[in-house]
């Protein structure tokens, strides 16, 4: 039993591991975090001059030290951003979301940023997976990262076997003061675990140190990332301060739904979920098939209203593909009022997602010769 | 209570610690490894055309698969050596037992060198030590292998951080397959052993499988070790075939026992060792307060002769410093005889230290010149 595991609140979140309906407000109890509140909210629109969407809906919910982060913002000491991917197979929309904030945060705020595409980790935890495999998928996923429109200037992407020259010594110094009862307290590690993946939080934890390392002054960092990263980084935390570096802030977002309505969004439920890659056709096939909170028939539909509370379309929606509030909530009505049925509000969405992936898609294919720009050679 | 310990047995043997009076034959029977046997030193006598003292008097006294090494080599397919060395200060002599062997080796059968300094293991098994020390006396220790006379052309010096690049792929294969339980067993780790030593054995295994990766074959790897290095790489050995590689064969010596009778020649106890870069009032000031087999009066020693068997002096000698058995047995005669008392025979040891000390600093120094010639930039 770890602490991130409690068969009575029903649910486990951990880095490698999301099972059961997620409870947010208890998950950031037990993780002990702090929930974005209105003043941080109004305190980042005061220094952005504008919100996300991400935001303001509370798909960033919880955060640690980010008042911080900008409270040395607004005293000159511009921070860094950092998240990350494991790169086990090709970039899904759910990967997307704290890549669009951190996106909209280097535009707002003018700040470098660092990428993390940690082919070791998905070797190490994915047992029929070889390194030739999740570097090359590492690649493909860094074309995603720079097709979301990243500046050249002022963004690293960090491959972890490509630059384990720059990361390693880092890592060294994270994982002397890392011990076993650690990473078991909070990854829920056991005997049978390899030693790869023991040392492996200590590689996570590198990039935390490099802004700092590379500036030749402390500079603060700020990672935007699903919220089951955060037993990762809560261990930085706890040991950055004793090797000389800031402790690093946290925005978290809520884990993107899958389309069946049953939990996380997952690379490894293919048919749930819409990658990046994934052509029209696709789109059509995996929203048609995609669960909703619709009646048994149109007809009780249109006379009692559908639910878009529990309905994956609207969930969609409201998580990526509808940046305007208005219509999102538009739509929530004329659903509850039985104005508009499934098949109707799922073109909306199909349209949506055709039209951001086949802008996605070309800049992807433009990626390709741009990699160059974006690769770290520190 | 590892494998490695039994307090029945009063000894302790890992690759960090060396406790008690070691029974050598009894830790090949702990360790499962073979005797060097007469049959075996005929068969490399036979291929070399010559012998050396420190196979011919039994420091290197046991092996694993050095029968199948010399099978291969017969058949024209060449291994390549591996040693190493974890550098938290300068070499002593006792380290360049294996080095002057791994030497010796490399000129009979013309083959390729790979020498690994560990300054991660340093950092991460010795809590004062800093990255910056341990780099640092990993060059320091680089030198004392190339004045050793080592072929440019065909020797290889890893720095693990320099390194990591080349090392890491490699160390991830080894890590997947190795678990926690595994590096209990073997090294007694536990719950509070921070999660980068955890890992280390990875790191150390990988140089096993560099030359096949380098030659794009199999190729056969002989590491000549301290026997306390044997438990890294029986992990290796363990697990070597299930990523595609040949498990490594082993040369193991006896270790270099301490000037004060009383042990392992140890860098944390420098009054009991020599030194590489000692200079000759250190080693008169050492050999003079070296433990003897001498008796209390000079009159009695002259009457009932010395006891060599448990002479630091003659240790000293018969391990590293004289290469001429018949010297060796001579000086032991006299000894037993009373014919020669332990200044005097001090006298000749430091005439030797010094001659050996001489030479190697002159090559030492033109070595800091060469040192690129040598290192690993793969």
């Amino acid at each position: 039993m770890t602490d991130e595991e409690t068969s009575a609140e029903e649910f486990t979140v951990t880095p490698w591991e999301v099972e059961g309906k997620i409870d947010y407000e208890k998950l950031t109890e037990r993780f002990g975090t702090e929930e974005v509140d209105k003043d941080l909210l109004k305190r980042i629109e005061d220094i952005a001059g504008a919100t996300h969407f991400m935001l303001r809906r509370g798909i960033f919910y919880s955060h640690r030290d980010l008042d911080w982060i900008l409270k040395e913002y607004e005293k000159d000491n511009e921070f860094a951003l950092y998240t990350g991917r494991g790169p086990s197979g090709h970039t899904h929309v759910g990967h997307l979301m704290p890549w669009i904030l951190a996106r909209w945060i280097q535009d707002k705020f003018n700040v470098e940023m660092f990428f993390q595409l940690t082919d070791d980790e998905k070797f190490l935890f994915e047992f029929e997976n070889t390194l030739e495999k999740t570097h090359s998928y590492a690649l493909e996923n860094a074309k995603d990262i720079i097709a979301l429109g990243f500046d050249p200037d002022k963004t690293h992407i960090l491959i972890d076997t490509d630059n384990i020259d720059t990361l390693y010594p880092l890592a060294l110094k994270a994982g002397k003061r890392l011990n076993f009862s650690n990473v078991k307290a909070v990854f829920g590690f056991d005997n049978s675990t390899n030693v790869g993946s023991i040392f492996y939080t200590a590689i996570q934890s590198a990039p935390c140190f490099l802004p700092t390392e590379l500036k030749g002054k402390d500079v603060p960092v700020l990672i935007p990332c699903g919220i089951d990263q955060d037993p990762h980084f809560r261990l930085t935390r706890d040991i950055a301060e004793t090797i000389g570096y800031l402790k690093p802030a946290l925005l978290h977002n809520k884990l993107a739904p899958s389309l069946d309505g049953t939990g996380k969004m997952s690379a490894s439920q293919p048919k749930t979920t819409i990658f990046t890659t994934d052509d029209p056709e696709d789109v059509d096939e995996k929203i048609n098939e995609a669960f909703t909170g619709g009646r048994v028939s149109a007809a009780e539909q249109r006379e009692k209203g559908g639910n878009p509370d529990i309905c994956a379309i609207q969930n969609y929606r409201y998580f990526i593909f509808e940046s305007d509030d208005e219509k999102v909530f538009d739509i929530e009505k004329r659903c509850r009022e039985g104005d508009i049925l499934c098949g109707a509000c799922k073109e909306i969405l199909k349209e949506n997602i055709k039209g951001f992936l086949e802008e996605h898609q070309r800049k992807r294919k433009e990626a390709e010769e741009r990699l160059d720009d974006f690769l770290f050679d520190g």
